[in-house]
């Protein structure tokens, strides 16, 4: 009999921030195929003798190209086996989720998929920025800042409206190439931006500036890798509601 | 000793879609405040003994003003308690959560902010809508379709760009005006669009449609709140890609 896939979203890297069904279907696995941001402490939890396969990240060289993670989900389910495929945040805000369960789908093999906190909630919220507020934002904005496999580049002036903030995905790489863009397209200089590196991990980061200095904030801080970049008046209310961790940046 | 208060976010209304750390907060809390849109299903999962305040619906004229909500919160906490405000979805998207930590803020209380799967998420999850695609949306914007109580218009403008996704939170009862704006403003009438009703619930339902016929096809299908909309050509996979319960649409 052919096996299922179950699609899951891993959370942001707290394991206490897993959900209750994510974890449900991890301890029910034969095997997890698992890549880049799902934190050492949520493995941990899966099943004992589940095998574990790690197919990298985006980043690395050594990655498994996203055709091979697509043939390897429909290898191990038509053994029979059942297989979660992990990954970090949401399977599908930023997670190729999409690609992965088409491939299923024409291969006729069942699967499920379940929700994850996603990046962008989560470090605003161990940040203490609120990604929505009746006085400075009335919408929210997720864009990836990273540029290389894209089949664009992004488009600055949808991004420089007022009372909204944009989280930029994987931004770190590229912070100096999109503050750039959002002043030439019109953004005020004056506009804040925090970076949310490693959020949620007791290693977790703030830095916070304004477009016009946060290159050189982050020249000095140097923050690592996973991080979110936020943009917005939102990221006012930091420096007050801040609770998770400390917090750092030019306004402390 | 005064008391703590926690924010925690209880998802769109699965039990399973809590995470592990609201779960533990709602078995510690010696009061809970909860309003619209947490499922009894996970109120259930609070301490037994704990006191249960319902605070109301933004839509109900029963419901208690959030400077009442704030008070309530500022009030249980001076008395020493453990208090959980329960919301439905995320605190920081939509959630008012910032609003309520100011308070807290400024009266010395200690909080924590738990964030849950927020609605946009969870229902296209369970929809079968991938947010983002590299094929069809580079980016996902969250807008509130709810025009009481706003400080200024929907800026139509910035909706209308190509390759993201649009969706709208509490957009049911505004959908007329939603289309109009969008294809007024130069979105195409074809654009793909889909409502999604009590979202991960066994009453979900799923309507899709485009911005030209969406409003008759609800005015006969009467799909109830609560209800995400989602716009962009995303929607267009969800025939394909749908796993959870069945779907109903013009293209079934």
């Amino acid at each position: 009999a052919v096996g299922e896939v179950y699609l899951v979203g891993a959370g942001p890297g707290d394991p206490e921030l897993l959900t209750f069904k994510a974890l449900r279907l991890m301890q029910q696995a034969d095997v997890v195929i698992y890549d880049r941001l799902v934190s050492p402490q949520v493995l941990d939890l899966c099943r004992r003798d589940a095998d574990l396969i790690y197919v990298g990240k985006e980043r690395d060289n050594h990655s498994v190209p996203q055709h091979g993670i697509n043939a390897l989900l429909v290898a191990h389910a038509r053994q029979g086996r059942r297989v979660v495929r992990l990954k970090g945040g949401d399977p599908f805000i930023f997670g190729r989720g999409g690609e992965e369960i088409e491939e299923l789908r024409a291969a006729g093999i069942p699967f499920q998929v379940v929700p994850g906190i996603t990046a962008a909630s989560a470090c605003s919220t161990y940040a203490g920025i609120p990604l929505t507020h009746r006085e400075y934002a009335q919408s929210v904005k997720f864009v990836t800042g990273q540029l290389k496999n894209r089949t664009s580049d992004l488009n600055f002036s949808e991004l420089v409206h007022p009372n909204q903030t944009i989280v930029f995905y994987m931004g770190l790489h590229t912070l100096d190439h999109l503050c750039r863009g959002l002043i030439e397209h019109g953004k005020p200089e004056s506009t804040p931006v925090a970076i949310v590196s490693q959020g949620t991990s007791p290693q977790q980061r703030v830095l916070t500036g304004t477009l016009s200095d946060i290159v050189a904030l982050q020249q000095v801080a140097q923050l690592p890798a996973p991080a979110v970049v936020i943009v917005g008046e939102v990221v006012e209310l930091q420096s007050r509601l801040s609770w998770f961790g400390k917090a750092e940046g030019s306004q402390a």
